[in-house]
């Protein structure tokens, strides 16, 4: 298997994705708007964790671009939890691919404390040998969901997922603290929103 | 007129052809074969050249969109004039936008020794009002003749359009280099590939 | 003044300092090492903030290069807390810039919540007419205290600095919400480190 | 050898030359100079051609640091022959690096017909366990070396340095011709100077 030539137009449909929901946050500053995409970033997955995945979730090689829907993924950072839901609409109204599947892990967070909204985008990438469809998936999140998961991420890899009791507390532990940061923020929200209506009735008023 | 506004999308549009257009340098290079892409620019017009070109063509700045058609501009430089074919079949196969018009000046060069390929497209951005259709004009090139076409654009704006005889004949020699140049390259690129099928052929012999 | 001109060696320190700072990053990773930096962001000043702050401050225009420090600000993110004092060593023992001013609002937090370390460094840009010294604040932090920073940042904005008092009240449970997230993030971060130590012990006994 | 771990500094002193030198476009782009560089690219040598170098050099791989050059490579393209000049006065006024070595191949071309400045520097990098000195090299060409060059590096490549004698004689007609068209772009760089020149004299006498 020659990896480089099979990851390529995966690495392309990253590219694009980043360039694309990048784009909005500038279209929302020069409408002097609040942007609900704080940055994006994006990878392909490296080769020793697609071999791991494979192994773990028997999936054969020859069936990666349809079995594996994480080869390309994308995430996308928001400041407030209601910003997602502006996000998920602005992908959802784009012409340029599918969306394949959507699952809520807000709504319905992850027994671990995991909290994160995921999209599966098939993806047309132009090759040099025509058309190719490629799954992507999209993840957003806030910015306190998304430090959570990164250390959740490394402690499971550290553990090989057997994280040990007292360090899993902890871990829960920070999940609240993540999970009242948002709440706080969200209020915050509110009140800014509000101090804004409230400034343009009066303007009206006058 | 809010410029910032009503060039975002252009801008947005620019970067993404940028980065769908490089992406098959780095898939030839994966599949070991010559890339006809050598690189890749792009620009949104500058505010005073469309202003300029405006008055000069009698557009009115609320046509912009539809009659100025090289607001966004991305140019596609080769290192043979061959490949320039080979860029303009990878364009045409793309199903993620419209050809709207052609200009071969490489068949037929203008009189000022000005040689390229444009292709005008219908490209959708994605805005967060929706999806808006954006004129760009692409141009394939060979590096010699893009480096002629920079002298000639400076000494045309220099000379606001009426450049002096004796320097327009400077001019003229120095297109024929540039011609020259690209002429020499095709032989040799011709000779690259006949020893290429000879090495092939000789290993089928065996 | 050409704002242009003169903003164009901020420009430039800010950029070499992204590409510098970044750098280590792939370092850490390259040594597989926890990297103290996850990510890092810079800007120059835009020009409204700097007349706004110019007045307010009664900096004169032509005082600009050397009162206000933050017209080249760079912005590195950790993980966790103990990350900075890293990142401080880091920067010290850099030989590329001097060191003119230190801040230690972590140590000796503001009134409003704001936790953060400043370091305001006198930066060689090379420029066409020679080296020119360019003062740049780094600002270094975890981020919490960055979103929590952004918050308060755009609330001030909002208020023109007179935040009302049950939406600093707001803005304060925030700031503790972000400290405590610090707090079982560090804890986490001990954890993990006392995890290793044992491991490396318990291979060492073998 | 850990390859990664060896290279890392020199692709870090490639990303930091190509944004300074860089730079310099947009300085003379905002004083309305022409930039005497038009474009800046860089790259650390693929590890197949470094050892293919040392194999053939006899270079002890314990000694590439020292011996070898070339790891790291910054090229600066130049429309015009005289820019060159321009570009080597700004890389030796620069005080962020020394100049250990000066090969000029345009005032003594090669046999082959090859035409380009080399400089060889040692670039300061501040690495995680300090600073460590690397050498790094910077060719400075016009476009028209430049793409000679190219082809001529993949028909060596393709003839394992063994080039027919009849590609040769097309090979040196190439560079012939792109000699011939920079000495053409010299001489219409000479006209627009003079032109310029009479334009402000006429503007005085006003």
């Amino acid at each position: 298997m020659d990896w480089d030539v099979f990851l390529t137009p995966y690495k392309q449909a990253v590219d694009e994705l980043k360039i694309k929901l990048r784009g909005y946050r500038e279209q929302y500053e020069m409408a002097s708007q609040h942007s609900p995409i704080e940055f994006v970033t994006g990878r392909v997955k490296p080769i020793p964790s697609i071999l791991d995945k494979a192994r773990r979730k028997s999936i054969p090689l020859n069936q990666l671009d349809t079995q594996m829907q994480d080869l390309a993924g994308v995430r996308v950072m928001c400041q407030f939890v209601d910003d997602i839901k502006i996000v998920i609409n602005l992908i959802k109204s784009r012409t340029d691919f599918d969306i394949v599947e959507v699952r809520d892990y807000i709504a319905d967070k992850k027994d671990s404390g995991y909290r994160s909204y995921h999209l599966v985008v098939s993806y047309p990438v132009m090759t040099i040998a025509g058309e190719q469809r490629i799954l992507v998936e999209i993840q957003i999140r806030t910015l306190a969901m998304n430090f959570w998961a990164t250390i959740e991420h490394s402690l499971n890899y550290k553990y090989e997922g057997q994280i040990p009791k007292d360090v899993k507390d902890r871990l829960q532990r920070a999940a609240e603290a993540a999970f009242r940061l948002d709440e706080e923020m969200s209020q915050i929200r509110g009140e800014i929103q509000e101090a804004q209506q409230h400034f343009i009735l009066k303007k009206l008023d006058q």
